[in-house]
């Protein structure tokens, strides 16, 4: 067990109807002004929006709206809601939404308390010291952002997906009612699925030694979403596994199951590359491709983990280590296929002249390697993108 | 799954040598004068205590010393530690030790900051609505109290051992370094071990639903810690297993394994009693005695759970499920003792005739029950403690 640090200040409101106590737990904070930031709209067609400014209203807490957040947030928005939040002076950001919704919250909570522009945060040329508190109303079970560190943000002048990761990002409270994601379509459940898998299954996979206790919950966690995905792909409105999937979202990425362990979401670098690249992939999807290509490439390496990985989270019964292995990556890909994800690259309509640009694009132009069961560089990451198509 | 808070901003800092960064840690929080306090002097002996120091004066931090904390912490003892943080005006407690020093610095820091006597919190009579922050350094791992929001005291003039819950208890932060448990004793070890099973296993059992994701991890808490005993005993020090026992202390009562589920700490209540009426029965033997006596009371009332517990933490292949529950009780209960832990009451030298004394201790003389797999009230805890003999 490697040495580690294990903070999650975020308090979590678990259950049904708790959105409803949004305005009182704001000002059970004391804070009277805030910024309210969603998504597209669903959250008015669905009736969310008018329980959250009821209940905001009843505790005299002033909003300022930042509605429209997109899919793989843009750093334009944030830059236009920071300016806002500054001249408004407003007290936390509340993100209404999933992953996106809560990293550009994240994003303008930092902008709102600093002096230079926030990409230079993500580039590392400026460091933050503090930022806005930030709350959200979970809607989506996936990225897990409604309790981790990290965000994610695009850039698309210059076609960049990047992620940031610090303390501060960690929201203050995170509500999460699992009957809000009842009406989550079966494609965006399949991918919340695949992101959720994804946190758990790729720390666990870093190139350390085996750390039993954390080896065992993150299987425990990935064998509760498999079952839980299972019943809920058939009943989109069955509260128990809703409930499964979203605690689990919270847990793949609050850093629990990286604890004692090297953390690096590589996967997640190559996903990055791809839906940054082409905007219409959805990150879930992507990583849905993504994982079975990473694992056959690299399982060779590191053959009896991925044996054990097999055999505990998909109930293999082979005895050889390499059977199992295979075995287990196989199941893995049926499974994400059985949920409705893509197999391939081409099912984006993405051919194989991308592949060049993909790897430079992951490696920052061959500048970085990323830490994986092997160290990824730029010809490794061409061949796991082939191995895609 | 029930609905559910989940809180746990201790910020932990686990791995080798963790503690000669204490000065670093508190005058980054930006402290500078503390309480410190620790139990009988081992820490001293070890060489805990200089390193401590060294780290502390490097930061130019103050330490006001109140050391001699007792084993089952005394209110007498608190009460002057209170009196005197009043004086200093120390800015935070920092415990060295285990679950009794914690807890005696949570109560310190809850009546450093309260014109009431400590106890009135520990009655109900008063509330608390601040503290002094808790900073520790574990020494022992078992009681978790090291993320936990429980805090147990004993008050000798009525013969009383008590808890008491609030987020305030949580600690700021915990340094977790398993080499300083290299020399715990194995009778000490085991009472640890008992203890921290306990916190897990009594919140699977309290009556409700199954919690498929909870249920999964607090079993792989459970086998972690099981397979981590076996080796520990044998050789003590074995940094892995004394890390994955040290880790598991903390997540099985920050209440991750409660999550969604009714919690309730019934045994505990119980062993709070026997404890609290004979001051030489160690927490977690006490519970080692208690565990398989109100397992075998109950578990009819709930055989099913039994048997999946039996199989899934015990590997009991019994096809029946009243066969099962009771291999896995008995496997239980002859793993206690190969650590060496006591079978009966009797071997505490406690004889049948405070049967009646300690089920009216444990009821608050007839005035509640305890909830369980079934509700427990006087009469039953008689029986439970009968069959403890």
């Amino acid at each position: 067990m490697l040495d580690f640090e294990f903070y999650t200040p975020t308090k979590v409101f678990f259950g049904k109807g708790k959105q409803k106590d949004i305005g009182k737990i704001i000002s059970d904070y004391g804070y009277k002004k805030i910024m309210l930031q969603y998504g597209k709209g669903s959250i008015i067609k669905s009736g969310l929006y008018d329980e959250i400014m009821t209940s905001l209203k009843e505790y005299n807490i002033a909003v300022v709206e930042m509605g429209g957040v997109e899919p793989n947030p843009k750093i334009e928005f944030i830059r236009d809601a920071i300016k806002l939040a500054k001249e408004t002076g407003v007290q936390l950001v509340l993100a209404v939404g999933g992953g996106s919704v809560i990293d550009a919250a994240k994003y303008t909570a930092l902008g709102a308390k600093a002096d230079c522009d926030v990409w230079d945060f993500v580039t590392g040329n400026q460091k933050p010291t503090t930022a806005l508190p930030v709350g959200c109303i979970l809607t989506i079970a996936a990225a897990g952002s409604e309790m981790s560190a990290s965000a994610v943000v695009s850039n698309m002048s210059i076609n960049m997906k990047r992620g940031f990761t610090s303390e501060l990002n960690r929201p203050l409270f995170a509500i999460c009612n699992p009957e809000l994601t009842y009406s989550v379509s079966p494609y965006q459940t399949a991918c919340g699925i695949t992101d959720i898998m994804s946190h758990t299954i790729e720390r666990y996979f870093t190139p350390c030694e085996p750390t039993d206790l954390t080896d065992q919950i993150s299987e425990s966690i990935l064998r509760s979403v498999i079952n839980a995905a299972k019943v809920v792909m058939k009943n989109p409105s069955d509260y128990e596994s809703r409930a499964t999937i979203m605690w689990a979202s919270s847990l793949s990425h609050n850093n629990l199951t990286g604890c004692g362990r090297i953390n690096a979401l590589p996967v997640h670098q190559l996903e990055h590359a791809l839906s940054g690249e082409f905007d219409h992939v959805a990150h879930g999807a992507g990583l849905a491709v993504l994982f079975p290509a990473w694992a056959k490439y690299v399982y060779m390496h590191d053959i009896s983990r991925f044996a054990q990985f097999a055999r505990r989270v998909w109930g293999v019964n082979e005895q050889d280590d390499k059977a199992a292995a295979e075995a287990g990556i196989d199941a893995m890909a049926d499974f994400f296929k059985s949920i409705g994800m893509p197999t391939t690259i081409t099912d984006f309509g993405i051919d194989q002249n991308s592949v060049e640009r993909l790897a430079s694009l992951c490696t920052f132009g061959k500048t970085r390697t990323i830490k994986s069961t092997i160290e990824l560089g730029f010809d490794e990451i061409k061949e796991i993108f082939k191995i895609c198509y």
